[in-house]
């Protein structure tokens, strides 16, 4: 690796790397970087740009190995092992992503689900025991969790990101409609539905 | 307008729109670019650079006119209406979006909500009627319905949206984990949860 990666080419390796996938499970042996690029939405000069940033992949009029590009992008993007997750806040889309499948076949795994009101939350019939909130620090420490989903609301998420920090977690995937203060050594990813449809919004008129 | 601002730049509005909604609620008048540079979590010259694509904001010294700003922004972002969007695929995640109360807060409306299967969808117990997909490019094209949010399978996704753009639709906030194929004023912003963790997971290793 020459030099960092940018975050957006971070985002694209996933996208290859689902591409891969599809073909893997089609028993396509090799793809060359038009293709590929294609199917994954990208030009075939950023797509080989961003695999420069990790070395040299393919062979010139062949394309690319399927399964070893797929085998390294795993690896790259720490997915080769189920990486355990914590979420926080069950409420209404806290309670979908329990019950949402998807996670444990992209290489994370739920591993425990917390909420200030744990008695409320077992009630919303998801297919998970829901612990307090106060138990979490605790919970990270013991385990090692590295990575947490934020699912609460605004007024509550840096008093939480706080503690969840201090105990061990380094990656947030934020829910919750507000900008979390973070140590520099913490990253973390906002996903705002409303801010999303705001700028739809903007560019359709 | 000198130029056309980047897309990031329309994200950022929609995170100052959000640090002056809470000012004006506490009865804040003004606001310095440094502390709404800092409520929003960027630079004060990033904040003055993305505002100068729109014209000329604020008073040296005094700051900027919260309300003003706000209600400028609020017309920059299509938010000063409730704008109508539909909703496809009432499944986990969809059904949670149909329970979040957040969208029409933010200046969106349901319309109206889709699936492929009424039956099973209103089952789910969600406060809106769902109707059959078969229905939906009529019910756009009456409607004169410009954004979508699709939350259905990857597999049935492109024709899902096929149709829909054929109706009218113009912007689409996508849940599907795939890579969708529209028509150049078409646009599309992509929510993908399994990617964001890869994207931490890549981060913290």
């Amino acid at each position: 690796m020459t030099k960092d990666p940018p975050r957006k080419t971070i985002y694209r390796l996933s996208t290859y790397q689902r591409c891969l996938a599809r073909l893997l499970a089609n028993n396509v042996d090799t793809v060359s970087s038009e293709a590929l690029a294609k199917a994954a939405g990208v030009k075939p000069t950023q797509l080989r740009k961003d695999l420069a940033y990790f070395g040299q992949f393919g062979t010139r009029g062949l394309g690319y190995n399927v399964s070893m590009l797929s085998a390294f992008l795993n690896e790259a993007l720490g997915t080769s092992r189920l990486q355990p997750v914590i979420l926080i806040g069950v409420g209404n889309l806290g309670a979908a992503l329990l019950r949402y499948g998807g996670f444990q076949k992209e290489g994370f795994e739920i591993a425990a689900a917390f909420d200030l009101d744990p008695d409320s939350a077992n009630a919303r019939n998801v297919p998970f025991p829901i612990r307090s909130a106060r138990e979490m620090p605790a919970f990270v420490r013991e385990h090692h969790v590295k990575m947490a989903i934020l699912a609460i609301p605004a007024i509550s998420a840096q008093n939480v990101v706080n503690e969840a920090v201090d105990a061990g977690i380094q990656a947030i995937l934020n829910f919750s409609p507000t900008v979390l203060q973070v140590p520099g050594h913490v990253i973390v990813n906002s996903v705002d539905l409303a801010v999303e449809l705001e700028n739809l919004s903007y560019f359709i008129r």
